[in-house]
This record gives C-alpha cells, sequence and structure tokens, in this order.
C-alpha cells in the first residue's frame, strides 16, 4: 500500500517579531494539527517558509517537529535548496533528525534541464537511507517535472512519492495510470481547491497551506472522499474554497507567497493558535487592515449560498460607445 | 436553466488535397456526431482550423453545418479574429447562418488588457442579437480571462456562457460559484481528460476536440455523470485519457496544434468517416509512421490496465557516479 | 547592395471618431513623413494597427500610401493575419497596389513550431512576386525567429530582409554576421531607443513607431551614423529616447499597444498633424490628463541634461525595520 | 567617478573530480585574468557557480581570491542564496574576508515581488559596511528590475552599482540617464556579446564569462572602446562573438548553464589552465566530442570571415507543396 496517506499540512512556522522561530506557538500549531486528527505533517516546505531558514535553524525545526509528534503522525521534511549537494546535507539533517521522507525540488537558479533533474534526484537517492518525495512546484523553481520525468523516478525507485503543486491535474492522472502497478507509491496534490477532483481520481493524500487554519475541515473532507460519499464532499471542499479567499485578500500589496502564507498566519492568530503574523524578510506581514479582512472570512457562516459582495468591475462609460 | 449542456464537440473542419473543406466529409462528421448523441455542435473553434478560414468559406461551413444539423441539436459557432470589429463581421454573419450562440476570444496579437477585453465583449454583445460566449484560450491569445473579469461579463448579462479551455478548475469552480445565481449562465470545459472532475464542480458541459473521434464514449461519460455514477464516469474518463494519447504522436514533428488536430483527422480517416489526414498551411499532416501510431492506439483493448510501454527514460552510466 | 536601407517608419493610421480611416489626416502624415526625409514607409504593420483593419480597407489604406508617395519613397507593405493562406491573400493584394515587398510575421494562435514556420515563409515565397521580409515580434506572436531560422530563410532566397521587434540585440548580431555574403539581404531594427547600437552593429535600417512624431530626428541619427559620427549618433539617440518616455504615460491604464501607438497619434494630434487620436477596438485612446502628459514631454527643451522628476519610489517606514 | 570600471570576469570555479574546488586550478585562473590586465574580479556569481556551494566552501573561495590578487584588483563578491537574511550571512562573511563590494540578486524560489525586492536590498544594505551592488539576472531569478526599482535603489545611496545579465539594454540606457547626477554609481554589462554597444552608451564596465577564456580580447576591446576607436572595437567584438559560440555546442544535450560556464570550463582545460572540466552536480559536463568541438572553436582563424559551416536548417521536400 501506499507509503503516505491522507491529510498531510505543510506546516506554518511561526516568527517571533525579531524573525526568530517562535517554539510555543510551534508547539501549538503542532498540537492543533495533530489534535484534529491530520495523517501526516510536512515540515520545512513552501508553506514552512524553508528558503528563508539557515540550515542549523532547520535542524531545531526538525526535531522540534519530530519530538511534539512522538510517533503520533509521520514527520516529512523538505530538503530545499537550490543545487544538489546542499540538499543531500538538508536531507541527511532530515534523516538524522527522525524524518519519515524527505522531500526535493527540481534545482533552481540553475536553469537546469530534465535530465539533469532526474540525475539530481539519483543523487540524492544515493545519499540517503529515508523515502524520498519528489515536489512538483514550477511557480517556484521554474520547471515541470513532466509525467515521463515524474514515471521514470517512479519506476526505477529513486522516489516513492509525489507532492504536485503544479496544478496539472490532466497530468496528474496521467503519472497515477503510469504508477498503477506500483504499490507504494503514492501522489499528493498541494492543492486547497479541487482535493475532491483529485481525490476522486486516485489521488493517495493532500498538502493543503489552508490546513493550518481548518484541518478539521480538511479531515472532514479526506473521510468524505473516503467514504465515497461525494456530495457532501463537494459541500465541504466549497465551503473551503471559500475560506481559502483569505489568500487574495493583500495580493495588491504583497506577493503571491506573501499573501497566501501571510493569510494563514493572520487567521491563525486571529483564532489564538500563533502569537503574530512576522514574515521572514523581505516579505511583508498582512497589516491591519487586511487582518480584519481575514477576520471577517472566518466568520462568514460555513456554508453561505452566495458571496458577500459582487466582484465585478463596475461599468465605465467610455465602453458604452 | 442554462442555454447549453451536454457534449458539445468542436467539429473538425475535413480538407481536401488542395487545402478546400472537403464538404463530403464534413457531412459525415456531423452526422457521425449526431447519431452518436451530442448536444450541440460548436463550428469553426481552434479545433475547426477557424484562423486559417477566410470570410466566405467561414460562412459556407456554418450554412452547412446549420443545413446539415436541420434543427436536431444547437450549432454554436466561433467568431475568431484579431480584434473587435472583425469579430463581430463573423459574429453577424454566423448570425445570419443560423448560429443559435457566438463564441468569441479575447483579442489576440494585440497585448490587449483585461479593461479592453471587457470593452471588446461588450462591443460584440451589442452588434448582435444572439446568445455570447467568451472563450478563454491563453495558450492561443496570450491572456487569461481571470475570475473578476468572467464574472463581471456574466452578470452584466453580456456573456452567456463560457468555453474553458485553460486548465485552470480551480478558477473555473470560482466562477461558477459566483455565477450560480444566474439561471441561464452556463460554463463548459474544453478539456478532454478531467470531464468527469469538472462536471462534478458543476460545470454544465464539455467541448472535447476528442469527441470528434469517439463521440458515444464523451455522452456515456455525460450519462453517467449526469446519473451521479462516479465509478462509472471514472471508468469511461481513464478509457478516453488513454486514446486521448494520440495527441503526442507527432509532438516531436509538429506544433502542439498540428499533433492534436491532426491526429483526430488522422484517426476519423482511419476509422472511414473523412477522406483525408490534411491540415491547412503551413501545419503538418501526420505521416505514415504516426499514423500507424494512430491505429495502434485505436485498437487498443478498451479498458486495459496498463501501458503499453514504459515510457521510461533509461538510466545512462554518467548519472551514477 | 542591401535592398532597402535608412529610415522606414511604420505609419501610423489616423481614424475619424467613427472608427474609419481619416484620409486627410493619413494624407499629412505621409506627407509629413516624406518631406522629413524617411527614406521609405512602411504601411499596414503592428504600429498601423493592421489587425484592427479588414481587408477592404487594408487595400484601400496601400493605394493610397503608393498614390501619395508617388514613388518618392518605397512602400513596404505588411501582410498580416494568423495564417498562411490568409497571409497570401494580403499579400496579393498588396503587390497588385504596388507594395515595393512584403512583411509577414510567423503565424500565431495557432501555436506554429518552427519547422511550420518556415514553411509558411517559403508558401508566401511561391505565391508572390515581390521581395519577401520577415517580422519577428515575439510579444504579437508568441514566437522568436531564432537565428537558425531566419539564416535558413535569408541564405535560400525565401526571404530578403529581417525586421526586428524582439529586442534580442545580441542574436541580431549573429545574423548580420551570418548574412554579410548576400549582397541584398539587409536587417532593420523596430527598436526606437537603441538604434545606434544596432546600427554600428551592421543593421542597414530601422523602423521606429517614434518616427511618425519626430521623422526628422531619426533622419538626423540615421545621417549620423552614416557619417561615422558617433558622438552626435549618441546625442540625438538619447533626445529621442526622452521622447520616447511618452509611450509609458497610460501604461497603467490601456494595454502596452495602446499605450504606444496612442501616444504617437496623441503627440501627432498635438502638432497638428492628425485630426484625432482616436484607437481602433477595443483599445482605448488616451484622455485628456495623458494627452496633457504627451503635451508636456513634447515642450521639453530638447537636450535637457536630467528628468523633469525623480522617478523613485518613496521610502515606507516599514522597510526600516 | 565610478566605483568600479573596466573589465571584470566573473570568476570560473574549477573542481576536482571528486566535486571539490581544486585550488591549484584556480590560482592559475586568477592569475591568467590578473596577468592578463583585467580590472576587477567577480567571484561567486553564477559563472562561479555559487548556488553550488556551501557557506564554509564559499569563504574559503573568498579568502583564496583576496589572497592571490593580494591588492592588484579588487575582488567583488556575490552573497547569492534565495533570501535576505542568508544572504546577509554570506554578505558579511565576504566583507570579512576582504570583498571590495558585495553583489545580491532578487529573492528567488520565493516568488517576492519589486515592493519587497527593494526591502530586500534596504535590508542586506543597513546589515554591512560594503558597497553593495544589485544584480539583475531575471533568467536565474524570474523576476526582473525594473528601470524604477534600480534607480529608487542607486538614488537613495542603497545601491552602489548594477550588473546587468537580463539583456534588456534599452532600459540600461534609461537606467544610465537617471543616474547619471550619481558620481559614484556605476553599471556593467553581463553581455558577452554586445559589450561595444552598451560601453558606448555609457556603461562603467563589463563582466562577461568568457574573458576566462579570453580576458586580453576583453581587455582590448575596453581599451578600443576607452580611446573611442569604434572599429577596431568592433573587430574585436565580432572576433568574440565568434569564440562565444562555444555555449552552444552541448546546448541540445545540457541545461544552458551547463552549456556556457561548461564550454568555459572545456575551453581553459584545453588551453592547460585548469585541470579538469567537471561541473557542479547535477549539471552535466562537455564530452570528448563536445570537447573537440571546443577545441576547434579555438583553433579557428581570430578574423575569419564566414562561417566554417552554413548553420541552415535544409529544405524538405514536404514543405514544397
Amino acid at each position: 500500500m501506499p507509503l503516505f496517506t491522507g491529510v498531510v499540512p505543510p506546516v506554518v512556522t511561526p516568527l517571533t517579531s525579531s524573525f526568530e522561530v517562535d517554539y510555543p506557538s510551534y508547539q501549538r500549531v503542532l498540537e492543533h494539527l495533530i489534535e484534529n486528527g491530520v495523517h501526516g505533517l510536512f515540515v520545512l516546505g513552501s508553506t514552512s517558509e524553508v528558503v528563508f531558514h539557515d540550515e542549523a535553524t532547520r535542524r531545531k525545526i526538525v526535531e522540534f517537529a519530530v519530538k511534539i509528534a512522538a510517533g503520533r503522525v509521520p514527520v516529512i521534511v523538505g530538503a530545499i535548496d537550490p543545487t544538489t549537494d546542499r540538499v543531500i546535507g538538508h536531507a541527511r539533517d532530515a534523516q538524522t533528525a527522525g524524518a519519515a521522507a524527505v522531500v526535493v525540488t527540481a534545482p533552481f537558479y540553475t536553469r537546469t534541464n530534465l535530465a539533469e533533474t532526474i540525475d539530481h534526484f539519483r543523487y540524492v537517492r544515493e545519499a540517503i537511507d529515508t523515502p524520498l518525495i519528489a515536489y512538483d512546484i514550477p511557480v517556484c523553481v521554474g520547471l515541470k517535472l513532466d509525467r515521463k520525468t515524474t514515471v521514470t523516478l517512479a519506476c526505477e525507485g529513486t522516489i516513492t512519492g509525489l507532492k504536485d503543486s503544479s496544478a496539472d491535474d490532466g497530468n496528474l492522472r496521467y503519472v497515477l495510470a503510469d504508477t498503477a502497478h506500483l504499490p507504494d507509491f503514492f501522489a499528493m496534490t498541494g492543492s486547497e481547491i479541487v482535493v475532491d477532483s483529485v481525490l476522486a481520481m486516485g489521488a493517495h493524500g493532500v498538502v493543503p497551506g489552508l490546513a493550518n487554519v481548518d484541518p478539521a475541515g480538511y479531515v472532514r473532507l479526506w473521510e468524505h472522499c473516503q467514504a465515497g460519499d461525494l456530495t457532501a464532499a463537494r459541500s465541504e471542499q466549497e465551503r473551503l474554497c471559500r475560506l481559502f479567499e483569505m489568500v487574495w485578500v493583500s495580493a495588491a500589496r504583497t506577493s503571491g507567497g506573501s499573501a497566501g502564507v501571510g493569510a494563514f498566519k493572520t487567521a491563525m492568530r486571529h483564532l489564538g493558535i500563533i502569537d503574530t503574523n512576522v514574515m521572514a524578510r523581505p516579505q511583508r506581514a498582512l497589516n491591519d487592515e487586511e487582518a480584519a479582512k481575514i477576520a471577517s472570512i472566518l466568520a462568514r457562516p460555513a456554508y453561505s449560498a452566495g458571496l458577500d459582495a459582487c466582484i465585478c468591475t463596475p461599468r465605465e462609460n467610455q465602453s458604452a460607445t
């Protein structure tokens, strides 16, 4: 059976106002997730602001998460940096700290091609004893792990799983078919908003950043899908889609990365889980006005039938020539 | 209720060896689709090689399709050219010829922004009396019709429907929610391979190029989805996904457009529906070797459990340093 | 020697308030250019809003320009539409109307690859008797004519010239070296702002939209370069760079295309050359506030030593953590 | 006067067959550059494979280069990693090791926007006492430092210089004009092939990777430009353009990064400067067949009048319909 399944949130890393990891808040995040039934934890992913942390900090984050998890759920760990040997260094650190698996992206900054990227995963595979998961995130690294690349790595045993944050669900469907004969192989989507669809295609799990805010919702969604109750799944998914609208609150002012993780942190602060919504530099945290909008999104009735306000562009006279 | 629903194939335009429309073949295509139960026909879309045809040819194509359809199914017509007033010319021609609705993309070649694109649809709306459908196809026009643009046009009544060929199904989900209060509005996906997912989200129809080859398959898929039999839908969809692999047969030699429509034409020739697989210039038709591969894809057992051959990249020595 | 050299402006097409060609204004534009010493005229290019005009209008535009030019300068004509046979139609019309050469882009909307694009130019070449010029404009068609493609077409005699609007001057340098043995072949840049550089590399001419506003400036720049007076050339070029800043005046509100050609039209209206600054639909014309800024740019002292105002972003407190 | 001017090569980092820095070879590289008259050294840039090296290795590289340079030329040092605080760490290390200035890119992997990128440079500025140079390299980081961003940072004193590897020379021209009132500010191009053009625009220096292979050529080119001898400059530049063709030798098999730096290393091995052409993992080194092509490029007569072989695509029958 697949090595991992279910809801495996990419865990937010709370920071103090001096940009250090806020471990008391971090402990509350981890407990909040585990208590609400998630099936695993993914630390040091993009949502964890992994590339903002140096080696020593990363080691402490992993050790802390493994200690708090205490075997209740597996802790999967990102080993994310531009190039092979630096990734191997992070991966060995993660293995030493008790990671259940290591998650690795294609190289970045480097303009590496697909052939070199296949080699990259092979080199990492040879250097560690822990299961290896490929992380397909073209918006960050500039390269899509195409079907042939992923299936090659899966069939030869280099990778045991895929975390797909590419939003190319048609491609994922082919990868699932091509790897159906591999009993251990699993694929998880990084999407927050088409989880029901991707699970219905046969995906094995979901890694939604929004689960930091509402883990119980994603666990319910997973359970509805497992039970084959597609109607309930769709309702829960649509509720979560409305909640996910928080990621666009600061989009006019901050980058996409800051807007998403920044919204999750702001919501978690509002819910009393963490102490600040500070973002690692040079990202901008959400301001008070944006935080008030996040609060109002959290306060919306769960299954509200329509939008709070029309998003339409008002008609200008000039177009009515 | 929505103006159109169901399976509405974008109809291939068969050509003679001298690059003219082959009307006897075209009649067979139209009958083939209608007899297999499709719910509408979309002529002069990208799959119809619309931008390769001049005004006079387009008029003849529409008149012919309307005559053959003879009211059995609605004929929806693309009015596709770079700019507003030329689109209006095509749209009026389509209306005169009996189009049930007109399908319009954003301007192209022009670097038009979203505000100007909204005006574009408004100008077309004011110039015709036929329902207007927005065609979101960023791979061809270089601009994504984002959620706000589409919802603005839908709420103010400029467009009655959306054909979404952007593969951004998360965005489509939001558009469906934002337009749920509009009884006539409909959204169709241009995807061949995630139809079950998008219908489960609430989309109203599907416009798959592959339905030229296997209309009965897409009608069955639609009916399974309507009946709520998601297991049967998924099986049918996965069979169609395997059939869709034909579009990559010539990908190393031809452009994406030629590879897709060229594969459909080659399969239809193999099935005896049309006489040639000629593509409009300067596109390259599939050659004999590629045609043999198409034939072997058509001959695969319908629900084959695995791939015919592993797609993996063989391991080179150089990576095993 | 090269077929064409010198300053060949892409001629703006003035419109009436009802979006028809304003021929009295157009005559003044043509005379304005010829009287100021340009070496040729390029009509029906992107700056002419070519893709906004239908066949009949295009024919009239070319006939009018040829009539006004009356042999004083050659009239080069764009044959620009998405696909081969439609381009051939335009090209034959242009030839009939007296075009000295025809300018053709890669296909667009179609996702054509480079091999098919080479065929495209060959088909056009075989269909006409007029010299053929390739127009490299990836921002509009989505495909760069790479070095190998351009040189192939030049060496085999398919094209006699290149209009390069790709801003890839390093690539142009290689094309110039690879075609140095072809006595007739010429390459012109579409740039307004690095003309001195590209002429110093050996390019044969320039096709600057801004020459509609200041043809004498570009003629002076050309003559300085011909005379080898690089200091005078640089001064003139830098003055024209400052004038070119008009194209960003409306950039926050209109598309790039509207902002550029719209600025030229607005400046020409201010100078009394044309009657309106109307843009073809759905483009937005510059408004009164923007027109005032254009006027102030035109009024700047010719060789002003610095910027009128600093363009810097003011420092916010939030960054000073 | 500008802080730095002239030829400042981005220094290749030679590796042993076990992927460690080969310091004897590195010493020969540094001496080769200094003896041939370069005006500075840029270590730990993209050409140095900076993102492949960890902190400890980077420190050793800088210390070694500073020691060998021994004050003969300034050593400018890249502090390149995805995010602000990690960059600050590298920058402080560089400062401690004797860097004359620190070179910093926009953040990467992070989807940071321009406002956050401005903050990034400000944070680094506040953390170090060494001059700060912005490195504009969109092909690696996915973001162009636009005119307004660069000029803002220059005017407020955050940066003292720009290394422009964006190939947007029109934009650079505006930056040069906007910063002409800042006596210390300088801009250098990362181009190998339009150096004469960019220097003629007023740029202050050049950072060409190819200068690792032929430093004397770039020093001659610089001197011709300084002397105003544009004819000699163009000849030298065109010779270097032919030499630069080595970067495409392995382009069908390796990534762009490997193809460029890999070609330089292979040429330097051929010239006896370094011992291996090993590339940091997962990049692929050039193989023997490719190395033979590099050797033949190095053996071409310096001012050969034409290409060794036509690069044209042979005409296929299929296009001659």
